[in-house]
């Protein structure tokens, strides 16, 4: 999608680096970084400089490439195993991780360097392919006019490209539908206000941050018609692990009737978790929630405390939602309901 | 309550000054403010110096009698009239205020500038009894080993002592009970971060901060058992207006069977409203969910940005939580459910 005008992917590979959109850096500053190896690579997974779903997958993906190539100039049989596990600590929650770990991790056996190289790119490109396929599909389920509340950020940012959620909206608004988009604020990393708000005016989308508090009553008051949010790891009976408080909202939007959809690609989905009790939640640590940062009017930047010194925090990254709170989800092969035999078909 | 050991009230007067603890500078500063005359009582409560039902009640009482000093010495009949409209546009949502404003311009009327000052100082005195006699009645629906959630502060910065949905924490506390505290944040002025998890710490109370985005979390995880609210208005028929995010947590509450509590004083009822949708709900500046405040790591306050530059922000203050999701109000009369029957007979 587009920054300023030019088209940028998200994360991609020059020679043996990793390139990324620096997202700790956004919405205040546009940079991107350069991990030489895969090292370097795991600590912008970990510091989430990148970050979402299917990002996260195709980072990994290439820094597993990456292990690849050290191994071959170290000679080291054991170092690709080690890399692949020192990859899969990085975050323990987003599916799409340990989707493209393994398959880049099996072509790296079959084929070498080269066959590790190529697919660690057939994988972003599958990625962009899918949430574009995706937002061919979401978009049916936005009317014009439609008032489209969403959580957190899984728009382009958290993919290669288009993103799962926002997908469909850019899609909508690229037909010519008027749409308004609800911004989930997204406490405590804020990746709704700082991220999604952000794509969404590059693209010139009419929407408006609210408060995470605010989902409930602005659905009471009947100005949201559909919700569409992402997910980290969507298990075999649809139980979707998400970014905290995407529970919270499919029970608001389940007491009020409206249509609350997940947008993710196939390699989100965990076949082999029979439910969302078998997701690991990560918990984060509690500096996240007390502290922000930001710049103050003059540009400056600064990290501030924003809670009362001394009382700790709780900060639990994702939660889960049953299925039976999700109207749908949307994927490439087409929009399924959230039950194991749907999801088997899938496979 | 207690600051550092020494004893507080939130508000009270001296001679024919309005006294406050300035809420805006905690928790990172201490500090207390006078307000000269009813013009500067008036900015308190605008800009929320001073801010919670009960405290805004009580200062808009105070304020109120400021008025009658003020025309007594200038002999201006519509003086004070034209002083209670200015008081009462401070704020639109909680009921208190006009309670109070209504109670002290009869005493003035009645009674002159001695009625109007006796007056509002008893409301003060009445609003602290309530607070303590909530604290007795919900006191008992607190268990030892309970783990509570709270949303914002109903504590007794919100009123001038003791609190409303606090008391009952600070009651079972002293008795010897062990509880544990949830948090939440409360976006966007984070009243439960700054206010409530400052005066838990001062009270020597085991709590932890949440985003409001993990309310619904822990409850699915079986780790709540209790949530305990205030109430800037409750109509009479229950439904009740309180802090923006109280009707998502009351949802939740619901779905997962927890008991779901409103604490608040006679003073908040307001028994010519009949239901919640008569209710103004006051919505405030953007720029409280774009920007925030605080201190950096060397005690250097700043203001800064939080959200993507250039994307606005709607800011609901308050929500309105049916009464069929409230499983009872804790008054000073005693716990009762909320519907028309029991609130008529508090009248």
């Amino acid at each position: 999608m587009n920054v300023n005008g030019t088209h940028y992917r998200t994360v991609w590979m020059q020679g043996t680096e990793v390139w990324l959109i620096n997202q700790n850096k956004l919405p205040f500053n546009f940079e991107v970084f350069a991990a030489p190896d895969h090292f370097a690579t795991c600590e912008v997974i970990k510091d989430m400089r990148v970050r979402g779903a299917g990002a996260i997958g195709v980072t990994a993906g290439y820094a597993m490439a990456q292990a690849f190539f050290e191994a071959a100039s170290q000679h080291d049989a054991n170092y690709v195993l080690q890399a692949r596990k020192r990859i899969e600590a990085t975050r323990p929650t987003a599916r799409n991780l340990f989707y493209a770990t393994a398959k880049v991790y099996d072509a790296g056996l079959a084929g070498g360097l080269k066959g590790a190289m190529e697919e660690a790119e057939r994988l972003a490109q599958e990625d962009t392919q899918s949430c574009k396929t995706i937002g061919h599909f979401g978009a049916e389920l936005i009317a014009d006019g439609c008032r489209i509340e969403t959580h957190c950020n899984a728009g382009w940012l958290a993919f290669t490209d288009y993103g799962s959620a926002l997908a469909p909206m850019y899609q909508a608004a690229a037909t010519g539908k008027k749409i308004f988009v609800y911004v989930d604020e997204t406490r405590p990393r804020s990746q709704g206000a700082r991220l999604t708000a952000w794509e969404l005016a590059n693209e010139n989308i009419p929407h408006t941050i609210l408060p995470d508090n605010a989902g409930a009553w602005m659905m009471s008051q009947g100005k949201v018609d559909l919700m569409i949010v992402g997910a980290d790891r969507i298990a075999a009976n649809g139980d979707t692990a998400n970014k905290i408080g995407t529970l919270e909202k499919a029970i608001a939007a389940h007491h009020y009737g409206i249509p609350f959809y997940i947008a993710a690609p196939l390699a989100t989905f965990d076949f082999n978790c029979t439910n969302g009790k078998e997701i690991p939640i990560e918990a984060r640590h509690e500096d996240e929630v007390l502290y922000q940062s930001g710049p103050d009017r003059n540009g400056i930047m600064h990290e501030i405390l924003v809670a009362s010194p001394g009382s700790g925090a709780y900060n639990p990254a994702f939660d889960v939602t049953p299925a039976e709170l999700i109207t749908g989800i949307i994927t490439e092969k087409g929009i399924i309901k959230p039950n194991v035999e749907e999801i088997r078909k899938l496979q």
